[in-house]
């Protein structure tokens, strides 16, 4: 059997297992050290009640003849498409069937390569989530992506593709940087997509994270969106879900893409046929804490674990500007990306900062080449941690 | 945006959504009929208690600061992996970082294609189980296929592929046929792919319904088989985890696939880059409630389903054999394969069995040409309801 060969192509290079390895053996050879980890995005607050709750009456109802489902819809349950669509969505005009209910916007990145075809000019920001550039890679096009810088000099804005693009994958707000996008800048995307036949790939997991007002929470709040763009969306750092894993795509009825004889087609049903086929919907339990996220209690609840790494996103952007560096994120987003001093590279700085404060953060340069130079930290620590992590840092020679 | 053009290759007939709208339409017609469904493979009986218990405690864990869990490993919790090779592989030598823990073995057989070459002539057998098909053709696979007759004539043992083929998909016992493979017919297969440097992909989904000595529950059980063969097994119908979403594949670390150069590459890691890449693992409270399905009370529990679905099995395959039908299957399987009169068509028996039974089944010709003149029926009902469907089809005329 002949194997995939693209997968040969993808870097072999982990950046989470390099940071676990290097921190292991720091701590191997200096047992006493207590080491804080701000590094993988990860949540650290517990499931909160009224999910728990919802988890436990559905596994109850499971247990009985009357309440035990079997295979759910492949899309998702609708009790869960409708109260998305009505609190995610409100005003935004999406319908239920518009909603695909999965088990990770990780999944959901990934996937969605299949229903596109292989001779897409693709557009991806750097530095980035890997997943956007490993999953076109093992699908063979490598040779087709162009990188959009997000700099300090471009404000974190990527600017317009100069050639022509097929597909552009933006994140806001956005992993790694923590920066979000304003209406208007995003509104240029969207006008390049309609001009060009383009589609948008939006991942939105970090929705929930942004405070300021001209800050799209939904690229659907963006006029003419819909006919050019597809939206991920997650629970897992909006309500600590990255355990139990839920999370949807929004693929409009509207947005159609183009044969090989430049016909037109609809994507939604491409992605249904996709799903039904490869998937079978995630557990009835699991979509029953979704929904129970959306109760007043279930809302109130989470807000209170946003609330709570925001300020530990505060804290870190706060401490760091305190010590004299140049911080950018951290506002709309639980992720703060710290510049490094003129010269210093970023796998440099985390070998510092391990040996020197205990502390691990991720290397700028692990999300792509244009993250040289930078720093990521995490507010997903607890308080007690971030604080010290702060005091440590501010105490280390520059 | 260009889309996947071998979509449209796809056909455009769902079986099961034909049939849905076919009995919606009759009881539409005769709101007085009392209809009675044996026909999706779908389990009915609620989730054992031991596993309600242990998804409960799972999720009160996750409610806790110390027993919070976020993203878990990709590839399953020792725990599982530890449980499945202890119990499923006894004395078969598969090691834990040999399983991958899913959401789905049709999420599995699906996702697999993504490590396969697209130069691979892939034998699949006929009737079976769409999606293996299905995934292939969305890969640009079509041409590549060929099929192998599960029929009367060959005692429901595919031959061996008369050319070279690369990949060969067989589910033992089978779906739809519901009929076993012996060692000795299953070892000609793992001859032929040692040979010809072939992988076969198992589907292992109904190993659990087996009750003759010579049917292997695991592929491993022949000689040879670790280094040609992938394994695709499920709590689904085991455990009745359709609607909680939970299975794995076995991918031996000695089994090779071949670059275009002609070196040897091992699957083993292929997949796991793959499992990092495009997935981010199952929920921890169901991977829990799968491992209470191995304790000593879980065990008993779900056997206990298992023998009232082989029971309804049973009742079918008599039933059906006292009206003067010739069946197939339901001795290792929970699906019965009943042969239609001569000349009678499997939707035209459908039709009949909707209008003058009120039963549900599935034409065997929905499962591809071959599957034309036969019919499935399941024993995934009730009890009561599946004694009705006979003593119904027992006074219809014939």
């Amino acid at each position: 059997m002949r194997i995939n060969d693209n997968f040969l192509e993808l870097e072999d290079n982990y950046l989470f297992s390099t940071i676990a390895k290097k921190v292991a053996n720091y701590q191997k050879n200096n047992p006493d050290k207590k080491i804080i980890k701000l590094g993988i995005g990860d949540v650290t607050r517990p499931i909160v009640p009224k999910v728990v709750e919802a988890i436990k009456k559905a596994s109850d109802e499971m247990g009985t003849e009357e309440g035990f489902r079997g295979y759910g819809p492949e899309q998702g349950y609708d009790f869960l498409r409708n109260t998305i669509v009505k609190n995610d969505y409100k005003d935004l005009n999406i319908e239920p069937d518009e909603i695909f209910v999965s088990d990770g916007a990780k999944c959901d990145c990934g996937n969605i390569v299949d229903i596109i075809g292989n001779d897409n000019k693709i557009a991806i920001t750097n530095p980035v989530y890997p997943v956007y550039l490993d999953t076109n890679i093992m699908a063979g096009r490598k040779g087709n992506i162009i990188y959009l810088p997000v700099l300090e000099e471009n404000n974190f804005v990527p600017e317009l593709p100069k050639e022509k693009v097929d597909i552009i994958y933006l994140c806001f707000p956005n992993n790694p940087t923590g920066t979000g996008i304003t209406k208007n800048d995003l509104k240029k995307f969207v006008d390049y997509a309609r001009e060009n036949k383009s589609i948008i790939l939006y991942d939105a997991a970090y929705e929930a994270y942004i405070t300021e007002e001209n800050i799209p929470h939904s690229i659907y709040e963006i006029e003419g969106a819909k006919e050019v763009a597809i939206e991920f969306k997650s629970y897992s750092k909006t309500a600590g879900f990255t355990g139990l894993r839920c999370a949807y795509v929004v693929i409009p009825k509207c947005l159609k893409g183009y044969k090989e004889n430049g016909e037109e087609v609809a994507l939604n049903p491409l992605w249904n046929r996709r799903t039904c086929t490869k998937f079978n919907g995630v557990s009835y339990v699991t979509q029953k804490g979704a929904e129970a996220t959306y109760s007043e209690e279930g809302r109130e609840q989470i807000e209170e674990n946003i609330k709570y790494y925001k300020e530990n996103a505060r804290i870190i952007k706060e401490g760091l500007e305190d010590a004299g560096y140049t911080t950018f994120g951290g506002v709309n987003s639980p992720y703060v990306w710290l510049k490094l001093p003129e010269g210093v590279k970023s796998w440099d700085f985390f070998d510092k900062l391990l040996t020197e404060a205990n502390v691990v953060g991720t290397p700028g340069v692990g999300f792509g080449p244009s993250g040289e130079g930078y720093f990521r930290l995490t507010g997903f620590g607890t308080k007690e941690n971030t604080l010290e992590a702060i005091e440590r840092i501010k105490s280390m020679k520059k």
